[in-house]
């Protein structure tokens, strides 16, 4: 099977990337829906999953999170248990069809598939200016506050992928492309690194 | 004007990417052009100047470099002089014509002309593979003495770029695009770079 991961900045417009990759290709597309396979399977809240995954290992758990109840000193068993599932779940999906994944560390979770990895980033006023144009009417963050969420999103996707590999998130050495974004129309970039992917799985 | 800059690491093809994206696109070509023209105006010894300019300012100069004859203490003007009359020179084919420029620190002397700047890498297998196909019978370097000149070579680059700007050589940040051509072959990615390229002078 032919694997992309894409591993992104916050507000790089990975996301976009790999769906408009997916849709030039012809290959599945996964994202949001891997969390929700793992919180349906866990009975746990979607949202909770998500933060226990993206965030790294809580060090403080909510008293409640989500449909199970459980004691502090079992939070970090699921922590482990939820991670666990993501590995299956990311395995099984590579090995049934052509796929992009967004996230999830799937670039290290998948490497003995020989992914196509990709790195997405971009400078910090492109990331400010994509997030507002996204953003609802009700979410109105200062730069500064925006600055501080893109810090702390992206500690957490570190963080995650340092729990897992050797391999330092967003070092360029662990990465077939790295793309930077800032300036750039997410929409026409799609087709060339669709071009490059497929140049790579003739080689491999 | 377009320009495209080429950043490598010694032994990941870059020079080759390079000629042929500028192939691709019907651009200039410029690599040891450039030495040749700074050796010419400054009456000296082509290997020497690339030496300067390549490795960084050398701290133990040769008593002969060319055809000049200096005392060593003027060794160091030189060394200025020749990166003076590089950033003049890059400045000049900057502004005549759409091109491609293989390293010689263009993508930071030439900021203010809005260049593609790229980056080119690759594992240490495949910079072994590719300089061992390179070679000419008489070279014959261990793996071991491989990776010295490779890292020898990269960190004059890196100290050249040093002395220009603050922007880290071979950080993604500073590139719009970084190339990991490990198991790749030059000449079929080479298209989809130049497409990126085209997408890139598109929107700035």
């Amino acid at each position: 099977m032919n694997i992309i991961t894409i591993s992104r900045e916050f507000g790089s417009g990975g996301r976009e990337l790999g769906k408009r990759i997916a849709d030039a290709l012809g290959y599945a597309y996964y994202d949001r829906e891997i969390i929700t396979a793992i919180a349906e399977k866990h009975e746990m809240n979607e949202h909770y999953v998500e933060n226990v995954l993206e965030n790294g290992f809580p060090t403080a758990f909510p008293i409640s999170y989500g449909r199970t109840f459980s004691f502090t000193d079992v939070a970090g068993q699921h922590a482990i248990d939820l991670l666990s599932t993501q590995c299956t779940l990311l395995k099984e999906l590579a090995a049934r069809e052509n796929c992009v994944i967004v996230g999830r560390s799937a670039n290290v979770i998948l490497e003995e598939y020989n992914p196509l990895n990709i790195f997405v980033y971009a400078d910090l006023e492109s990331k400010i200016k994509r997030c507002r144009e996204r953003a609802s009417e009700n979410e109105s963050l200062t730069d500064n506050e925006m600055k501080k969420k893109f810090k702390q999103i992206d500690a957490g996707r570190a963080k995650h992928q340092r729990f897992l590999s050797d391999a330092k998130w967003g070092d360029k050495s662990g990465y077939h492309m790295c793309i930077n974004t800032s300036g750039l129309v997410i929409k026409n970039i799609a087709p060339v690194v669709a071009d490059f992917a497929k140049h790579y799985f003739e080689c491999i």
